[in-house]
């Protein structure tokens, strides 16, 4: 156990299209956040029908995941942030509870 | 926080081979998920052995994981959907609590 | 409902560059994980700055995503296990919680 030391953190996984992940990216950096992990070439069926992964092409056309631990002050910051975005183009925001045992990774 | 009201939704992690996705898909569609994100290619090493993503050849040979925010109602119907098929075929759904915070995208 | 009967697990999604797959993937092995997922080609940004998917080429120099779903009781010999790895290489492991209906799955 000596090693241990869970801390709780917010996972945020941000779907939306890949040709906003500079949008999504920036607002992160800006938010403080201090990394973050990319799926790309998603699939997905959503409001505005369904969007097919091309991974040989036109991949700018296609959903990605950015995953994000953060600590729980920066949600809504980060949320308010994206709100208008989502008010104009497809995409979500999934926020869940998660623990980490290496907090300095995530918090300033 | 004038934009914001977190409301809690369940989230599934649907892991199946990806020659059954459309079976998959429609059980969805017909339990009225209105949208879902499908990451592909997925590697997994499971009761059936090891299964390897081959990204080039031999797509349907691996494994995809669908994800999808559905409201707790639907979580059961669905899942009774999937039992016959994951009786016969490798695969696993993983369900936990999320929030999100434009519930209109994911209910009638 | 008598089909499904919930029980409770940890999810572990571990983030670590490619090259090292092997060495995560032994050790899971080594502490009886029964099952887990890989999601490859993944992109990030980190401490030791951003790491972006070539899928082409150069597979080794990207991040993966292994996806196991254990009892509790596993979750900190394998984070004791991963422990030293992530003291001298980039990643991270999220911890939550799941639920799963197929129990036989995960457990010997």
């Amino acid at each position: 156990m000596k090693n241990l030391n869970f801390s709780p953190l917010k996972k945020l996984e941000i779907i939306l299209e890949g040709e906003h992940q500079e949008f999504a990216t920036d607002l992160l950096d800006r938010a403080g956040v201090k990394s973050y992990t990319i799926i790309n070439n998603l699939s997905g069926k959503g409001r505005q029908g369904f969007h097919e992964g091309h991974l040989m092409f036109n991949e700018d056309d296609v959903l990605i995941m950015i995953i994000a631990a953060v600590p729980e002050e920066l949600v809504e910051p980060i949320l308010e942030g994206f709100a208008p975005f989502f008010n104009e183009y497809s995409g979500v925001v999934f926020t869940s509870d998660i623990q980490v045992t290496r907090l300095v990774k995530f918090k300033n």
